[in-house]
């Protein structure tokens, strides 16, 4: 596989995907055209003026796109793409419109045959086993919380640590990842903001600015530095 | 009805329910026993020990407590009590558990019918039409996302205001709510922490020691002050 799955598509003060550019250059080398898949944006900009904000950050790299919304029949157009990029908003309605409209599993098989694919936020969280570690407000039911698996191991985008000043009584995001290993025996990859996992062949690694912590069940959490195998 | 729908069970520095106090003597009055329901509690602490934390609380007010957990014929349990108690935790499991057992539309009928109810945070939200607006991570699956609609809305307990410095791409809880009312036709209560919804015979309103934020498709959000009403 050739993949990957950003914690976020903009860092703080930065610009659109720009501090990905030279890993989404090696990603999609050789691609002259991708699909936009714009369903977890649940409204203040259509499908439409979503697909142009991607499509202005990749016509810089000479890389046409066009929204998976334009076609009357998504699953071949699925099939015929030449790579793939997903990008955030809202997961539950990602998933949602993934599942209704039957595109899960044909999305996973043509990533899993090797055509490239990016993932951004909800984006990510679709390349795990399954949603359960979305940060998002579930504003609608899906049919499964299944998601493609891609890596082993589920996803939270947008890892951020305890904010120790605030005089708040809601859940840490590392109490809420506990939570879900109370349930569940599957690992966690809590991803900060300016990481990405990246799929290179039989490689899966951790990489960019920040660590990235590791919770599993019956351990304390844990850390990566970027480059490290999640294998 | 006679109901509290409280944002939080503790305030920061404080004791458990201890800001609810004044506000419980009177919801329960002249009432000897209660029945918890411990079921948003995923794990760290048991069914058991949660119901203790409760048990204790209420002894200072000469109510005894029972852990719905506690009984072979739960649905029995429901119709025999004389008011209830829902823990904070996980809104997932908790509405998992509670439609798992068929037990939702029984508890409802005996709110709506009088008994005296008390939730906390994901017990809040419970109250509402669904619980598309909890921030809990959806550890579980629920079989469905409906609520006992106890109020003609849906509750977000724990609202917490934009944090202006925070340099994370995360979405804001007022941009989740938004993202809600372009999925939802229903208004949306942001209940703070110190907060809390009271329903009295066939009056509705928010009280406590906050201002309400109130979310509805095609508005501004805008404020209530303690001792508005909610109809």
């Amino acid at each position: 596989m050739n993949v990957i799955l950003a914690s976020t598509s903009t860092l703080y003060g930065g610009n659109y995907l720009e501090y990905l550019k030279d890993e989404l250059i090696s990603l999609f080398a050789g691609l002259d055209e991708i699909i936009f898949i714009p369903f977890a944006r649940p409204g203040g900009i259509s499908h439409e003026e979503y697909t142009n904000t991607a499509r202005g950050f990749f016509s810089r790299l000479n890389i046409s796109v066009k929204g998976l919304h334009e076609f009357d029949d998504p699953v071949s157009a699925i099939h015929t793409a030449k790579g793939f990029f997903t990008g955030g908003g809202n997961t539950f309605l990602l998933v949602k419109t993934l599942h209704d409209l039957g595109l899960m599993a044909h999305l996973s098989e043509n990533i899993k045959s090797g055509k490239p694919y990016l993932g951004c936020s909800a984006g990510s969280n679709i390349g795990g086993l399954n949603m359960k570690t979305t940060n998002d407000m579930p504003i609608v039911y899906p049919s499964s919380f299944e998601c493609m698996g891609l890596v082993p191991f589920n996803i939270n985008p947008h890892y951020l640590d305890p904010i120790p000043e605030l005089k708040h009584n809601g859940e840490t995001r590392e109490t809420r990842i506990m939570e879900f290993l109370t349930q569940n025996n599957i690992r966690v990859i809590g991803l900060r903001e300016g990481s990405w996992i990246r799929i290179s062949g039989d490689k899966i690694t951790t990489e960019g600015s920040e660590n990235t912590r590791i919770f599993e069940g019956g351990k304390a959490p844990y850390e990566y530095q970027p480059g490290s195998s999640l294998l």
